[in-house]
């Protein structure tokens, strides 16, 4: 492949849309990808406006994405766009994906991956035949930190697992402000477009993910208690769930979207017999490192700081004290899967240290879901999570 | 009442005991007790060495807690203990406490308030024919932002209520210790001394007091999973529990000993539909007052901070920036308490800022204590607070 | 002008560089900018490593700066470059920017803007003359939380200013790492490249411009000490000084680079009559804003929360309880120049509101950094700054 | 000597002072003292009011402190006072101490020791022929971390010192409320009261000990300058102060009490060539111990935690994760003082572990008070420190 940046195409994103414009940031931080067409809203008067916005020819917004599959995989090699990127709401992940891949086009996907099991389970089979890269912007774990926490954990530095609890509260729904103008709200909120859960659906998700992600393991069973906090929601706002993981640790999830002053406090901890790892998003660059009968560790983010494993410092850009962020992890995804597209187009095997959310982390997180609302539905019952 | 300090008599708190030495620090703190008696071991040799080494006459050093009560009742009365505090392990607080109150002398006593439900209910009866003070060291209620939060809560500053998420997470039984020479440890675990439930009933009690104290709400029902991590222990190490509030806002209790690396993290966070209030232990001096939209607060301890409440400014000694910490807190209960004693032998009614942990908070957190093994034992369904 | 991309060249940034890249990433974020050419090492064939590198044409990787700005300003105009990043050490400021201006060029340099006052005296007469926008990087002042400081000044939220302490302990230059290989440090320690401070031209001129720029205070006059703390080496590597602003205020500045296990712990105090602000590069999504007698408020970085500044919102990309860090408060100085460069093509004023650092700012900085190595010279004496 | 507490006799410490309440608080809390006599107040009627209060006969309210050391002493032996505390203002240290070691009482004096140097060598000639125990109540060398801090700096485990920032804000004095009815302000802003400083005098000196105490060396030379912020103050509220240590190494200390919204923000840091240590004041149970390439380390108080070292661990009540705070710290002067009187009074070498400030301390202390007024009436000058 010749030296150049790849080319995106997006599918969703228009200007109003929170995470298009996270995408984009995301997508162009280290030079890799530029963005080259869309079919950025079904509007195609704001599809066209924001492809102009951020500088996107006319002729390449696109009224459907169906209409862009076709029309771009026409254009000549040197032109035409070398994946896709999916930011709609849940409910239109699959269709985009399914023919992007189709098409030929490499996939990244929002999480959750889609709107329902069946649904992801079709999307394995077409990863599967074609053989295309797909991600899915699980973007905690693209994380420094969490890559470091990761490796100690690995390391079996902390010991054997025994306990992770991980929390995720926010306050943006403690208001019924679906019922104004607020359209991100919306959606979330609407089983329709957001699938058989709300809360739990959109961060319950990025929880339990990373929670596997860090220790190294795979939930097998919940028992949850979903709750419709703010009347009238037809989706859980708040979801308390007790988990078991594959080595028979306990673990505790709690996602809430009506915690009032609560930001995006997302935060984790994984209890070994040794000593714990303790990550939390809005410390993001710090990773606290504790011991039985041991002085606290703190290691830092930083390019310099030597003492940091591989998988950190890969996913590293500035020296120590200079604070990355939310865009630069998510950055990390998006780097990885680039640097995955090029494997794959030279044939090449993907360097393991640039991971990123494949179709079977996204099939196990909706088969979470399915299993999180089942047990609700039972009685606060513990379900076998099925893939 | 003669203008005196007010004299102490101790069960248990024997020379090795964490927990008698902590409960003497507290009564000394603020000039108002002295120590005078005591039957702090059941080694009668023991007794007088510990008894010594805080400058107690020999003959009030008693060879059994029945002996003190005997012979301090029938000292005179400018000699004679004031009252009794009883610092034993759980399955001896009991006994002490019934033969301190049939003997006239008010007690206070270590949580949880006995070694089951039904020895509290029969001490509640005993207070109530006797109707002298009692008191349990529900010590984290004695904290100054504790109280500023329970005032900010029942002002209803945050809303209502609708979810309360609280931790409690130590390491000190991560390793089995309790075959080792470690005496605390050998009790904790141990059902013949601590009661059915062990970090349940040693912290767990502690977590749920403070939610019910700090929301003024009751515990209505709960779902636990009591875990043995450790192998061979007889006694829960790790507890997680949903809990119910008499509103229906739902809360979450996590509540372990072998969470490597935590001290004694223990951690509240009240949500409002408004704001929340959040408290941490090992940062005792502040409370983060969270809201929708509007900065966070941090109200500081201090006597010199007058947006203080006055439930607040009563439990605190020094201005701000001066840190106070868990002794002072302990300190708050032991002067509450004594100020009840005067107000009861002047027959006058306690001021009611100088609260106390009661018989009623006792038994409560009693029969928590058995409907969270119940659950478990039945399969971590939920179960009612019979009181 | 166009709807497209802005075309940046770089002098500098070769690949071992650390700032060059961070001007990248910093252009790249919002998409608002392309790079296009460079003269990116004084050897060409690293030069043209570091243009395929990032996807440079090898006959847009010029040789010399000199070069580059002679052919660029040879193109045709839907090629041509539209503006020149200076990246390089300091006594390599002068030289690019004279030559980009003098080619029509607007440029944006590395701070200090140069090597000595009397160079940028001159490129002030340039910018006068050309009336091109220039940009000093300065920055920290692109912080959103900075900006609300700012407005909180400003608007005497905190009263008048009495007194002002800011720090920026580093602990990069705790060894003698100049002589070993790393480029950096060797640049940074050499008179000749860096002029005639150290520490405080490098770190410090950063640590003046914050205070100068939240208090809207300049500083008037100077005592200093300067020390040299690891042997032998040529310039300051530590920095105390007494600051007195044009108010009247007093202010402590401590800037160092020998204090080990410091990262780049950059942190400000403004305090005035009614209250303080407290920011900290470290904890850039936060504000600390201090009251007398009210308890402190911590303002928060986010696109939702509407209770800050329009400077501040001006200059956020996503919501509450997202970290944004240092790339993009970078990327901020860098979006603000592009909107500087389009107001200047479209011949329309520049919204104040999207402010970068001007020729005055680095003229003033280069000033202080006279009169604080004077001061230190004549044995720690006060020294007015000239301009 | 017989195994009792000891007996304290009080002078100043009537009902409204601040520090009177915290030196009885500070007695009282190991069991080791009593306090059996005062002097509190010049006003015989309030001195009864406030020995009544502490439940002190009212014989031994005296009405001057020179009566009560003539009275006390007439007392037998296993009555009379073992030892006086010295509370009031500044001005009225030296002739209560002076007498009380005349009449053979060690003395326990509050910071800074006295109103003037002269004073300060008389009392230590006193002191030297008397040999008796005298203290001077440096608080803040009384925490356990700051101990450990000491110890970790005496080691050499951070390496040769290079630099130490000390920096203790305060905001009570911001307003000017020597005008009201504030007490403690009245006499602290004035000289006839306080000496020839004020904040430098109340927590300069604070600050100055501590970091001579840490890092085991002490200040040698000075340049000052002290301001008068509020309008109208004849002493100092605000001081910035550059200081040499006797190893060569530079060190900034800044006190002010008119940094609106701060509390009691002690905090220091001493670097050395390998690492650093940072101690916080309202953040006393923790000790961060900061490297050169690799993670800071929190050490942590608690009698649990054996990696910390003997000095820490004597001075320690619980186990980690129990905040101990200030009155803790102040606590560990007496009873170091204590057991030096016992040692003194068994003719006995006092355990070097268990230290306190000394007459030589207190000396030095009031030396440096008068090179920093010094510096400062001089221009802001080096001045080379007397004692």
């Amino acid at each position: 492949m010749k030296n150049r940046k790849l080319r995106m195409g997006m599918v969703g994103g228009g200007k109003d849309a929170f995470i298009g414009a996270v995408h984009r940031m995301a997508a162009n931080l280290d030079g890799q990808i530029e963005i080259v067409c869309g079919a950025f809203s079904s509007n195609h008067e704001k599809c066209i406006e924001t492809g102009k916005s951020i500088f996107i020819d006319e002729n390449r917004c696109y009224p459907t994405f169906a209409e862009m599959m076709k029309q771009e995989a026409k254009l000549p090699t040197h032109i035409r766009m070398d994946f896709v990127a999916v930011v709609t709401p849940n409910h239109l992940h699959y269709l985009p994906a399914k023919l992007a891949l189709e098409h030929g086009f490499p996939v990244i996907i929002d999480k959750p991956i889609s709107y329902t099991t069946e649904e992801t389970l079709q999307l394995k089979e077409i990863v599967e035949k074609t053989q295309l890269p797909l991600a899915v912007t699980f973007t905690y774990s693209g994380y420094p930190m969490v890559k470091q926490a990761r490796t100690l954990v690995k390391q079996k530095d902390i010991g054997d697992i025994t306990k992770i609890v991980v929390s995720f509260p926010q306050d943006w729904l403690t208001e019924k402000i679906e019922d104004t103008n607020q359209k991100q709200a919306a959606w979330r909120t609407d089983p329709l477009r957001s699938g058989k859960s709300g809360t739990y659906g959109d961060i319950g998700t990025h929880a339990a993910h990373l929670a596997e992600y860090i220790s190294g393991l795979k939930i097998t069973k919940v028992l949850s208690q979903l709750n419709k906090v703010v009347d009238g929601r037809p989706l859980d706002d708040d979801a308390n769930v007790f988990l078991e993981f594959e080595n028979g640790a306990k673990g505790i999830l709690v996602a809430s979207q009506i915690c009032a002053g609560e930001e995006n406090g997302f935060k984790i901890n994984v209890f070994g017999n040794k000593g714990s790892v303790q990550w939390s998003q809005e410390d993001n660059n710090s990773l606290y490192v504790k011991w039985l009968n041991k002085p606290l560790q703190k290691y830092r983010s930083g390019t310099n700081n030597n003492y940091l494993s591989k998988e950190a410092l890969a996913h590293l850009r500035i020296p120590s004290g200079h604070p990355e962020g939310y865009l630069e992890a998510f950055a990390n995804i998006y780097r990885n899967f680039a640097e995955g597209i090029r494997a794959h187009k030279a044939k090449k095997p993907q360097n393991p240290i640039l991971d990123y959310p494949s179709i079977d982390d996204g099939l196990h997180s909706m088969s979470l879901i399915d299993a999180v609302v089942s047990s609700t539905e039972k009685g606060n019952k513990w379900v076998t999570v099925a893939y």
